[in-house]
């Protein structure tokens, strides 16, 4: 259930309940692939840094352990020890980004080889439904394909038309599963995925087939995978005017900072990436004048925490000169505490946002966000 | 200064009282070699666990980030944030099992060459001060030469001889250092170290030697590097009687658990060892009836803690189950919730004997802990 709370432009503040808790919006959802976050993050560490929800792979989940294994262990929430929302996507990205059988896509589904073990592996819109369901996540999303942003239209209709088609198998197989007695969520959600490339008329015209159906939100996927961020601004520019204001709307795969910043502003409610916590594994760190990079021999005594701003574990207790040490000695620890920053600073930066929507200022916070971060870039 | 509580036996209750506050022995000591203890855990974790007081790494710390550096960011306590107790080992040890250069011993100390990049550094009781009052450290230990413990009797003899020089050498060279105005820790204290490897009266006679020095504490060093665990009980009979019973005996890099338990019967009160943490590295963490391997595939749907009688933060929160898809996926969380619970096993192992002593139950708690273990073993 979303409840729009308060515009400002197109930008949304907004709160979205479920069984498993409430969700602020706009939000960034912490990703943990394989019911972990990299990093060695429990989710211990995630309540610590204010993650609302968290986001797992369908696809990962499947090949190991298995959902059928976490489905007997009381579910996902049960076996990472995690009460709050999770966020569980379809399986498609995965399939098509690890499996390059993009050739193998047939209307049924995909067969495609395990990065485990090489064994074959058919998913369809059920057998997505299926996983997901055993892994009883808050929200699962809906069985897609990824169209690369700069295919061909005629590649990229005849995609959009068949994840419509794999939207409904979706919808009946969900209904069908939420009301099974050993389901492990009988309430659980589902978010269809919009798609069309870049090509504003496809999008918008699958917009308007998938709003109409009884959907909790709606995603926008198939961006960030190769178009230019203005590219992208201008798709969401065309597309979410016809997605419901009264649903959330997911950008799925985004971003950067200033991109959700952009996003936000374009009406966009939900976000994953694992960008945050790739980048805070190779000692790249955030502050609001852009990223530092802890390799950087200039830190070697720096007594000051990453940011001196930041009241996230690591800066409240840690210097960059600790971190930089650690992360030359290929201490497990350095990449740890760059993790818990980065994420921290992201959940902190959409907690920054939605007081700004709050309090009606979101344009001037943007405005000075993005004006730190091209200030830290000219210095 | 150490208080001797109480005693059964030969085994001691004692609390030991430092600048940095006050350690209750029996003591076991955990290991962040390089100023962080492998397996991602940072200083905030070990108080999670129970740690009254941490090791480090004289020489590890010496070529990377550098003493130098440490002293200028006012040394390892802040420099890794722990406020607790920090020994500090004379960097010996890791010059000769780094260095194999054991030919290269000369009366005024050691050259060998730097593990990182190759340089040769020299070492000698006046640099292991040097470097461990720039550290900071709460206790300091003596340079001395660890020879094998089966080493020939002329080898050990003349080595245990040099051993004593160092330690002249050591407690003039730290009375001026902590006199210096730029020093971290004016207090700093320092433990001999007791060689003689399994010749009883090489051991007893370098005993009778070191007790006559003003020192904070006595460690039997050489021992857990070749010979038997027989041998190593039997060389603690032989030489803790010649040590004073008012001043802390410290077991160094011992051992399993049923080595601490034989350990304190004979009087030890310090302990450290690396074989927790690299364990748990690994999949085995233990339980009171021996360890287990997460990697068997017996656990695949266990949904038990690794230990149902343990109260660490792993064992309250995730299953076997979980943590052996973790280490199956590679995720680095699964190492660290394996180091917490061994760690946290070890400081908890500690607590009890201290309760037993404190209670005069110490003979029937070594019982049943050992029965409890070989019981393990049977099963």
């Amino acid at each position: 259930m979303y409840e729009l709370l308060k515009t400002e432009g197109r930008a949304k503040r907004g709160r979205f309940s479920t069984v498993h808790g409430t969700v602020e919006t706009p939000v960034f959802m912490n990703v943990g692939t394989v019911a972990a976050i990299k990093g060695a993050l429990s989710s211990l560490d995630l309540k610590e840094i204010g993650c609302q929800i968290e986001l797992s792979n369908t696809y990962h989940l499947h090949v190991r352990p298995g959902d059928q294994i976490i489905h007997e262990l009381g579910g996902l929430h049960r076996f990472m020890n995690w009460d709050r929302p999770i966020l569980t996507d379809s399986g498609g990205f995965q399939v098509y980004s690890l499996s390059s059988l993009r050739g193998k896509i047939k209307e049924e589904g995909v067969t495609f080889a395990s990065h485990v073990d090489g064994r074959k592996i058919f998913m369809g819109p059920e057998e997505s439904m299926q996983i997901q369901s055993h892994l009883g996540s808050t929200i699962a999303m809906a069985f897609d394909e990824c169209p690369p942003a700069l295919a061909e239209r005629s590649y990229i209709e005849a995609s959009v038309s068949r994840t419509s088609r794999w939207l409904d198998r979706c919808i009946a197989e969900l209904k069908r599963l939420n009301g099974l007695e050993d389901t492990i969520n009988p309430h659980q959600m589902l978010f269809g995925i919009n798609q069309g490339g870049i090509l504003p008329d496809v999008r918008i015209e699958h917009a308007k087939v998938i709003r109409e159906k009884n959907l909790d939100g709606f995603a926008i996927g198939g961006l960030a995978v190769g178009e230019s961020h203005a590219q992208m601004y201008e798709t969401l520019d065309q597309v979410v005017p016809y997605l419901p204001v009264d649903k959330p709307t997911y950008l799925m795969g985004v971003g950067t900072p200033e991109n959700i910043l952009e996003a936000v502003d374009r009406g966009v409610d939900f976000f994953d990436c694992v960008l945050p916590a790739r980048n805070a594994r190779h000692g790249h760190v955030y502050t609001n004048l852009g990223k530092l990079n802890l390799w950087n021999e200039k830190y070697l005594k720096d007594d000051r925490p990453i940011a001196e701003d930041c009241d996230c574990p690591t800066c409240r207790n840690f210097s960059r000169a600790y971190i930089r040490h650690l992360l030359k000695a290929k201490e497990m620890l350095g990449m740890r505490l760059c993790v818990i920053h980065n994420l921290y600073y992201y959940n902190h930066l959409m907690q920054e946002i939605r007081d700004a929507l709050d309090q009606g200022t979101f344009a001037a916070y943007k405005k000075m966000r993005l004006d730190g971060f091209l200030n830290g870039k000219k210095a």
